[in-house]
C-alpha cells in the first residue's frame, strides 16, 4: 500500500486521537475528525478558543492514531501548520464534512482555524493476524525513523532469541535475523541474548 | 455518574489512545488496551522494549482518550507509576484479559511491565446530543483544572455573545452566563465581546 492508502484508513475511521504537548511538557489527547486527506497531507481544524489550538501554536508537533473495525491501526507523527487562506479551507472542510454545520452553524464556522500536516512519518499495523504485520511509511518523503531491534554480527547462533520470541519472528542465519514487519518491539530477545548482540535500531 | 462509571467507558471501549512525550518533547500516541479499572485507578501494561516504555520512564505524564459507539468520549490525564510486584499484576491482567495470551504466550508475558494511573483528572463528553454535554471528573480527588471561558462583571448585557454562540449555551443575566456543560470552548463569545468581559478560566 502507499501513503495515501494508509492515510485513507484514518480518514475512513474519521474519529481519530490527536496528541499534543502543552507549554509545561505535558501530553494531551482528544478525538477529532480527519477532515481531508489528499496528496499525502492531512487536514484538520480546531477553534481558536480551545486548549488544543493554543498547544498547536506553542508546539506544532502532533501524533495521531486511529483503528478501524478490522483492527488495522495507523499512527502518524508530524508537524501541523496553520493554513493561509483560512476561510477557503474552512469552507472546503464544511463542504466535504457537512455534519460540521450541526456543530458550527452559519458564520460561526470561522471561529475554526484549518491546519495541515504536510510532512511526517507513520506506521501501519494489522493486528487481526498472527503474527502481526507492521509497515512504516512517509508523508512527502520525510525520512523514516528506525524502531525496534536488530541482531549484530556478534551473534553466536545459540537460538535463544528465536525460541523466546512471542511472535516467532526471528529466523536462523549468521547472524540470526528479526523479521521486522512481524516484530512487536517487545525486547524479550534483547533481554535474553547471552552476548548482547541485539541492539535498538535508534536512540530515543 | 461517578468517576468509576466514566473509567468503565474506557474499559468497555478497551482499545484507547495513550499519549506520551519523548525526551525531545515530541508527542507520541498509540492504541492499547485498558486492562483493569477499579477504585478510580487505571491499569495498563507495555513491554520493556517499546518506545512507549522508555517514554513512560522518562516522563510519566500520560493522556488517554476513547470513544464508544454512542459517541460518548472520555479523556483522562495523569501520571503513570510502574507497579511493584510486577508478576502479580501481569498475571492478574492476563487472567482478566485472556486474549493477551495470543500475543504473549507462556512466560513471554513477563517482558511486560504493569503501570497504574492513580491520580488524574478527566472529562466526559456526550457528542450524540445537541448541544453537547461535558462533565469534568477527578481520579482519587485530584483537583480539577478549569477550562473554557467565563463572563465577568464587566458584561454590559449587549447579548452579542448569546446571539453568536454556536451551541446556544449562553443565557441572559447580570452578567450573562455560559452554561459550562454545553460549551465547546470555541472562543467565539470571547472574540466578539465588545468590552472584553470574557476570559479563559485558566492559564495554559
Amino acid at each position: 500500500m502507499e501513503t495515501n492508502n494508509y492515510l485513507q484508513i484514518l480518514r475512513d475511521v474519521k474519529d481519530v486521537a490527536f496528541a499534543t504537548v502543552d507549554a509545561n511538557g505535558i501530553p494531551h489527547v482528544r478525538i477529532i475528525d480527519i477532515m481531508i486527506v489528499e496528496n499525502e497531507k492531512i487536514y484538520f481544524c480546531t477553534s481558536r478558543g480551545k486548549d488544543f489550538h493554543q498547544q498547536l501554536l506553542h508546539n506544532n508537533h502532533v501524533a495521531i492514531t486511529g483503528m478501524n473495525k478490522n483492527y488495522q491501526m495507523v499512527r502518524v507523527s508530524g508537524q501541523a501548520q496553520r493554513l493561509e487562506n483560512n476561510a477557503y479551507w474552512i469552507d472546503r472542510i464544511f463542504e466535504e464534512n457537512p455534519s460540521m454545520n450541526d456543530v458550527y452553524p452559519g458564520k460561526s464556522r470561522y471561529i475554526l482555524d484549518a491546519f495541515v500536516i504536510e510532512e511526517g512519518e507513520g506506521e501501519f499495523f494489522d493486528l487481526s493476524v498472527s503474527p502481526i504485520n507492521r509497515y512504516s511509511f512517509s508523508l512527502n518523503k520525510k525520512p523514516i525513523t528506525l524502531k525496534g531491534f536488530a541482531i549484530s554480527d556478534a551473534c553466536i547462533g545459540c537460538g535463544k532469541c528465536m525460541r523466546n520470541c512471542p511472535q516467532q519472528c526471528i529466523v536462523e542465519g549468521k547472524p540470526y535475523e528479526i523479521i521486522q514487519e512481524h516484530c512487536l518491539h517487545c525486547g524479550l530477545c534483547d533481554e535474553n541474548c547471552p552476548v548482547k548482540a541485539i541492539q535498538r535500531r535508534k536512540t530515543i
